[in-house]
């Protein structure tokens, strides 16, 4: 299910012929593990991917009524896709292009033992568990925007849409397979709402081709995805890939005209934020200059932390700093 | 050093006759426990307190080539200020109407053993600690700027003003005296940016007139205050008192027009996010009327997580949702 | 209610004519914070304490039915003994000789909100909150055992009793006044069971005096305190009370013939740890001369970390090493 | 390099014919993650498995000198071994028959990065790390001791050993493959010193077989393994293999003639201990009918914690309770 074609693509600076591969993603396809498998298609640097993810329930809830136990499976994963020329110690770059809800509704779910204040997995308390809850959103593409309906009562509000990978990440080092429900230096499932448009996601390459997995999308999520889930949606993708060679990084980036972004992915929480923090300073004073200590203060003063989720199996936080407050980039 | 006086204040609605409070604090009266001590004035609800703070230094610092062994003190804290009517179980509210720096210097510095990434005392570790730093920030008023310049390059970018207390609280409950470097549910050292002009913060009355404290301004500060201090200023300080009879609260909430926001205040840093979702969901339940489950599942799509600083014993995040993705809030 | 009489005690070496101080503790002269109050009785170094605590409900629950309502205080406090010479800068000691529980009785009890496995008021969840449960103990002197008697089925079980302080601590430094519920610098309700016969507690000097209280007696517990109590007890309290000028310690320290001892407490646990494991590896570099990376790679093979509570606002754990395998004490 | 032999083992009542199976672990044929893959061997319950084990440096380091450089890989595992009839949803079980270290030397290093009181990867600090120290151990089989020797003094002392595996794991569920220098639901790297002669451990099926991996001996541990390392050593190992049919467990667990054990595993530290003490009220209820909050106030009053390890991806704690205390154990 590959399809190969050129098109027109508008890239700043003069229009290029890009080449685009097309890949449909389905339930006979996915995969459930970041490992190293099999690539789903072969890129070259700067090509750019069509294709398509399912929900994390494998597009199994399909309308209200419809249970947890009818998912087929937990954040299905579309690739892995291999890019030429990628090798270890290389950075994978994947710049966002394109996300559109595949589709006019979302769904929200509560599952017992998942979630950031209630008892879980990993935080397991005596009290009876709360019970499963399902809601469904309708997606008004007009209007952008997704329309949450209480359960316990008769209230409705619509809340602006923004996609973006809940799972966005490449097979780890070392041999290892992950499953999709955990974020680490490979990325993984991040529900960073950085993984969207706009911004260029950056990881570490750990095996030849990198090979990179998208699923688990996301059409709007609150800080943290504290009940467990965002408005989970199917997705139609457009990203274009490229490898960084010789540089070599440990956790994901991310990066856009106006910011550098790193990412902290473990338990404690500030476990995470110093991850984050610590690659920021290293990579303020790589590119940018500044001595470390020069650095830690100007981030005491204008970084940012964004929590993206307290709920899966390590917790993910975005930290930053507007390029506007960096010396300029030191020529490389 | 008390002076009374009356002034016109234009409120929403009609003008009225506002009684103000001035009260000058200086290193003679300031106190460094937030606790049960004598009132330094005493205010009526809706009366307006005109104040200042000293420096988290206690205005110990003057210019470059200063030691933080100049330092007059810890956070000095301007107060204790009581509230008539004020008594446990009732609400203290705080609304901030203007908060301006005192004079054209603010000041960063990093003090071996404190901040988020290097060996502290509450995270300890066994490499030689990195050496004392102190930055000075020139204010300039008419561009609402602060100048961060480099200690070890030639660098200098302003970065926008935006004064804020670090210190605001309460007595504590249970006859506790804390220091001023702690904050917990009576407030205290925060660093939340949200204590800024046009917020209201309500504090938990745990003693007979509330007792509140004010210090350690902030001209501006990164999320986290990773390095251990904001810019950090002395403030002109112009706020409004009152008291919700009845209104029982655990922990610091702020709110303002747009939204509603609650603290938490602990480690490890997820257990913070706990208490402020927590408190959020209850707050929506009581006042907005969702259910609990509802809620949880909407804070999921539309909560948000600032996190203020994670440097003092205590570390604090302000977790919100904005009023309009709520119900009406119900008729008390 | 202050006795004061002579008395022979035999300590190692010649018999010599100790003074005692007795003192009857009461919920008339109890205290419910470490703080800087006033004496209830002055000690010179050397003088012994016979005294007695009540226990954390200020003995007000009496027999099987009774309920938490029926508590006169949480962990009401003997107190303040102050020591004579003893000043900031200077370690104070405090040798249990020994205890005995005051009566035939012990309680256990699951309180809502408290404890380390349901949902609490620092790691709050949404579930609905387990009842409260009070479990009476029979103690037995001759035999040294109290008596589980499950309240669910009709199984019992004896366990052996192990007396301890679950309350030892001094008054605080920089004013402070730290409710009796918490552990810290200032020891606290440590709930050790190293704070028991054949040990020497010491504590960090803050104020003249150094203002020792006692309190919460345990006759038994399990590692972590889980259900968030021990066997609660009121105990009588034979101590001796000393001072080591000059000696400047950070926390709360354990020591006997076999083993030195340190105490660690904060959240997350891990931080109790790496405090406890830092104190440590000072204390040997100190007193016994190892170099730091020596000391920390012999922890690394005969350290034991004793996790006492997981239950009060900071964890405790006490970490140590047998003084077999260190060198010999440095000459002072 | 798989010997089949039948040998005469004297077991608790009459002595039987068991089969023994040798298989002889190499650099070759280690493994280095912990994943379904092709068996070494294959087992019927109740056979004993003679094999060996190599130090977690591959057996590269020597001699006094030699450096971390030369380690061939991190904890090199033997295995995997197939238990037949082993399917999802029983226990495998391990019974730990005979360990003896494997040469006459064990290491301990210290290597940047790791360790539980210094700047990590996963609590990264801005201080630069401390340096690579190696000591090397001898170990004296007939006293049965391990001797430290410092390297900034002359001083030495003996340790007694006792030797126990540091990884123990089986293959994990959903397809993942996880290093070896992990511990997690699927054991691991978990350096339990309770994985020792005289104990079974039990591990969830989460494949056909079950697939058991050994290796990273340990001659001697200190609580928390805090420097990073034991005294590494290479093991000569004898365990028998068994199956329960049946019965589901989710995290690790011990058991002897005196006490259950569970395992739990990951950060902070404290959702370690609720993992394990979680885990423990639940098989005390299912199997010696004490309900949940009467195993929970038992527990809180003779429930042991042993921490294990604070350096690994996941801290590992072992809860445990004396049989002594619970009620008869119910009949299946």
């Amino acid at each position: 299910m590959i399809f190969r074609l050129f098109a027109l693509i508008l890239l700043a600076g003069p229009a290029l012929a890009q080449n685009v591969v097309r890949y449909t993603t389905t339930n006979d396809n996915v995969k459930y593990v970041f490992a190293t498998a099999e690539p789903v298609a072969r890129l070259k640097p700067g090509d750019i991917l069509d294709t398509n993810t399912l929900d994390c329930f494998g597009n199994g809830l399909k309308k209200p009524g419809d249970t947890l136990s009818m998912a087929k499976g937990d954040n299905p994963l579309a690739g892995p896709f291999y890019v030429e020329g990628a090798a270890p110690g290389d950075t994978l770059t994947v710049k966002i292009l394109d996300l559109q809800v595949d589709g006019d509704m979302g769904i929200g779910a509560f599952s017992p033992g998942f979630g950031a204040i209630n008892g879980s997995h990993y935080t397991p308390v005596l009290e009876p568990p709360l019970k499963e809850r399902v809601w469904f959103y309708h997606i008004n593409h007009a209007a952008n925007t997704a329309t949450f309906k209480a359960l316990d009562s008769d209230f409705s509000v619509k809340i602006p849409v923004h996609p973006f990978f809940g799972c966005i990440g490449v097979a780890p080092a070392e041999g290892e397979a992950r499953s999709s429900l955990v974020p680490a230096e490979f990325g993984g499932n991040m529900d960073s709402p950085e993984a969207s448009v706009g911004n260029t996601v950056y990881f570490p390459v750990n095996v030849k081709g990198g090979l990179l997995y998208l699923g688990d999308g996301h059409a709007a999520m609150g800080d943290g995805e504290i009940a467990g889930s965002a408005v989970e949606v199917p997705l139609k993708v457009r990203v274009q890939l490229g490898v960084i060679k010789g540089r070599k990084i440990s956790w994901p980036q991310f990066e856009n005209e106006d910011a550098i972004m790193t990412v902290g992915a473990y338990r404690p929480l500030e476990d995470a934020v110093r991850i984050g923090y610590t690659e920021l300073v290293a990579w303020i004073h790589r590119d940018y200059g500044l001595s470390d200590l020069d650095a830690y203060e100007l981030l005491s003063k204008v970084g940012r932390i964004h929590m993206n989720e307290m709920v899966d199996p390590n917790y993910v936080v975005v930290t930053s700093v507007e390029k506007k407050y960096l010396p300029p980039k030191k020529k490389p």
